[in-house]
């Protein structure tokens, strides 16, 4: 059986880590589009964010536009690794 | 974001489909091979087969071979249904 990696695994985590994924190099992508993304509630994806941040596999940074808190996120060189080869499990499990 | 079946999406329940699928029409797996396959106890096997029958994706037949009794699963028609809309909700999200 290929190695799925569970922090990842779960659907609304898998999603984050897809659309991470899909950005530029550096590039980051702020909460309230995560949030429409996956169609989570705030509690939830804050939730799911932590869990891939203590894994290593996000880079979280908390600032202020203006008055208002901010949150942005982005994939990390170890979370791009792991996305990879939790696809790579994936696709040895459906094919193609 | 695409619709994951969770029924599917757990790990060995996927590997499960995923083998399942794979056999010619009508043909069925033994209990023993699947167990082999995806690396799990028989309390563990069982529990995930027979949420996966409670979802009408597998039909279990139990029977005898000589005096020992031997459990075979297929996928049902709903069940192959299932597992193609889950991979095109996979592929979705993971590109490919």
């Amino acid at each position: 059986m290929a190695a799925l990696d569970p922090t990842i695994h779960q659907p609304i985590r898998l999603s984050i880590m897809a659309a991470l994924m899909a950005l530029e190099a550096r590039e980051q992508m702020d909460f309230t589009s995560l949030r429409e993304l996956v169609q989570a509630t705030d509690g939830n994806l804050g939730a799911h964010l932590q869990k891939l941040e203590d894994a290593g596999y996000i880079a979280v940074e908390k600032t202020f536009v203006g008055r208002k808190p901010r949150t942005f996120v982005a994939v990390t060189v170890k979370g791009r690794h792991a996305f990879q080869q939790h696809v790579v499990a994936l696709r040895e499990i459906i094919g193609g």
